[in-house]
This record gives C-alpha cells, structure tokens and sequence, in this order.
C-alpha cells in the first residue's frame, strides 16, 4: 500500500475554509484506504493530511477524477505551499477501507 | 478528535519484527478510529506510525490495555528511539471506523 504524509499551509487565515474542501466524502475514490485531514495545534495555517492507497496509480489516477480536479481549482488560491511530504509503504492497520 | 503522526526508529536490523508487532488488529481498542504503520522508504530502520483517536483521553486509555502493555513490552528491546512526534486535530476524512 503507497501512503503519504504530508503538511500543507493554507494562506492565512484560510485553513478552515482550506480543510472543508480537503476533507473528502466517503466513496468516489477508487483505490483510496484512508484519507484523514487535521489541523496542526502549534500553527494556525497547517493542515496535515495523512492518505494510504492500494498503489502509487490509485493515487496519482485519483488526481484526474472531476471532483478531485474541481477540488484542486477550488483549493489553490488558499494554499501557500506543501512544507512536509513524506512517501510511506503502509503495513497494514486499523481503519483502513476494505478494497 | 485527536490524531498523532510519529516516527519510530528501530535497532538496525529489527524494523520488520517492530512493525509485525505494532501492526494491530481490528478491534479490541476503545476510542481508536485509525491505526496504521508504514516504513520508511528512506530509511531502513524508519516506520511511521498515524493514529486517530475519539479523544485524548481514550488514547492514553489505551496505553493501558492489557494486550498493548504485552506489545509494548514486546517491542521496546526493538525501538532505538522515537524522532517525530506531532499532535493533530483530527477534522475527518475517509477511513475513519465509526465510533
């Protein structure tokens, strides 16, 4: 399984409005096991968001799904930048989506 | 709720026996959502560990289990150190188990 780690920091005072279109619904994308967004407690713009997929195509195909898309054109203008990125090979756990 | 985003290092060589010890089951943990353990590609002895809880309170609840008292007496001769640890505020997401 491909997983990622990754800190994000919104424009500030954007994260809020930032982490309500980053959060996703349950369904909709193939290949997804998890996908978990948080605020970071010691920095009022960051969000860490915490993602395992069944492969690394599972991930990068999710970024041409429409809503996806339409997510990332909404999203944009409140990100400043990606400051942490981290690429994981997940073991297993809780919590994870039967595939 | 309450998430955290820690890496683990383990004793050179000891990596795979850490995490087949860490990996939990479904199951059996009060208040946990989200548990999932990953390696680090990067580094060899590296696994990180994401853990979303109802709150606070059930994660250090959890310390106290019986079965994770027996992992972690396990598992400590295998844990050189603990390099990363973040606190989230966990917003939502997918693969969260219902409470």
């Amino acid at each position: 399984m491909y997983g990622l780690i990754g800190r994000i920091r919104a424009v500030a005072g954007k994260r809020a409005e930032l982490a309500a279109i980053l959060v996703p619904r349950e369904g909709g994308m193939p290949g997804c096991l998890s996908y978990v967004v948080a605020e970071d407690p010691d920095d009022a713009d960051a969000l860490w968001v915490t993602e395992v997929w069944v492969d690394e195509a599972a991930h990068r195909a999710s970024l041409q799904l429409p809503q996806v898309q339409a997510a990332i054109a909404r999203g944009r203008p409140m990100i400043a930048g990606f400051d942490r990125r981290v690429v994981t090979n997940v073991l297993g756990g809780i919590g994870l989506r039967s595939r």
